[in-house]
């Protein structure tokens, strides 16, 4: 297959795009990776890429959140699946987050990101439940 | 509210019909009921009424079987929530049955009935799952 | 038993009052249900009864939504279970809604209704899902 | 249909069997209640009928829990659905319950009973999830 | 553990059947990969291996399209699992897919085949849905 | 992320020890494995760390069984998730296993082992489910 599914990644601390970006390199996707909401909002709006799935830190240094990020994505995109991840703001999900996102607490597995990542996608490539 | 979610039952054994019709109607349900695949399919097609489930007996008296039926009105509507009904053709459901579907044996409760369809609704209403 | 599961229900229109208040009686929960947002929180937050899951109409004619009362009610108990009904705005359940939510379309069926609120109630019941 | 589907119910207060009775006697169940667990066991064992389902009060006054009812009901029929009741001893659940089971703490709705073992009962009659 | 879970591949394009062998011998499987259907039915039947999963392309250059393969091996073992993988035909899975599938749209990240078998045979292997 | 999640092993055979601890490791995760459950316990209830999950082999050489260590280990922690592998006590989990358990049936995949631990270890981080 010529090409892989495409994921968004916002996140500010280089040590982790490190990390995300390799496992999600490792398990067969590709990523483009942001510091701030507004360069991936931007991006994502620019349609250059069909970005198949979102993975946002909660706390980032701009000014938008990873709760209003992802509000924004799913406004253009209801579809979208949502993976965030957080070291402290977890307790703000169940208000902040949106429907048929996930939330992963640091630290967790690579593999915990991976298979929600595909849990999410999968769920959302069954045809039966998409209106014809 | 004015209007009630139309449920198209296709049952061929009186006694059945009466029951189904029961449970549904207490449920909050509208039921268009027919003796035959045939004229299910033809009703469907017409699209005078807007059917939000099947719940169909597996063996029917026409030429159409259950599965032969809930077939042709997924590819109608990919996203009808489909039940079947069966006294003896359960084994075949793993071949013969759709995706997403739930098959009922008989003896079933009412509220059996009644939960599988709202569950497969309530699933199928939720906007995250249909591509905007 | 000798006392019933709360149900706060957040609704304008006085049929649609009624077709609730009766379906929720009917099927073992007692309600209260406020023709306003306002009205909805203060109670809430007032902790005079134990309220156990949110209904609450999309379009209110106050101030604040049904998106914003669920949002402030899981500020407040993060594992309340939530159930919008909309004749119109679902497609901004992806964006405005909360995570563990459902989405009921009007006109749905009194057993949608309730096969919604007893699963997100008996989820919620299962010790294990509690950190200890 | 001349037959229903047949629920075991163990409760020692002559309150709660009544409602739970009638609960299940409008949902299109049939129940045969007992007091403690060693009738409903020599019930169960005696295969006189072909109980679909498990209802067990976890406080009972016979030498038997709740929890070890179940347990040897699953130690014959492994695909026995479960639903456990309690006032008090929900946080034992996750160490005592056996899997694919609900607990409903008291109160809780008809509407609740009555979705849990609906559940539970379509989940089982999927014959995909049945060895061949 | 001397022995691996077995997975039957169905799929005609070689470069596809690599991936798929990669990833699968990966994440800890062994393959049987067949170009044809006819081959792949010839297989089964024959009970050589005892395969505990399916991938198979809906488009083959046989006679028997993925979809007619699943449905022939689902008479012989009706708990098997099913991913079918699709560039092209997946409005057709709602009709013609067979229940408890998962389809998988082309381009997909080599984690969610991984995650899509890992799920229908860890939910398949739990002995309380088989019936005793 | 300076830290990994922590997994307890519980494992007698010296070749599935190495092969759990390779897997479990390459997808992210920190283990201590042990070779009987009594030792498992010491370690568990010291709560020098702080550990996740339990993987458990129920057939042990000490006199606890895998049974025995899941149940004590879940009325200390209720949510901890719980794996079970076995080569041949599979019948016994429908009345031996605790909620919201998995059980393995050797031979399994490696990615069958990942994705069931990261699956519960997922769900049991949405904040919605811990009661505020």
């Amino acid at each position: 297959m010529s090409e892989l599914p495409q994921i968004l990644v916002v996140e500010d601390e280089y040590a982790v795009q490190g990390f995300v970006d390799d496992v999600l390199t490792e398990a067969g996707f590709e990523t483009d990776i942001l510091s701030s909401g507004e360069e991936a909002l931007t991006l994502f709006k620019a349609k250059i890429k069909n970005y198949r799935a979102l993975v946002t830190d909660v706390n980032l240094k701009g000014h938008l959140s990873g709760w209003e990020v992802a509000k924004q994505i799913r406004e253009i995109n209801p579809a979208c699946p949502v993976i965030y991840t957080t070291g402290a703001a977890s307790g703000q999900w169940a208000s902040h987050g949106v429907p048929n996102s996930i939330l992963l607490e640091k630290p967790f597995a690579s593999a915990q990101l991976v298979t929600a990542i595909s849990n999410l996608l999968n769920a959302g490539s069954s045809p039966i439940l998409t209106e014809g």
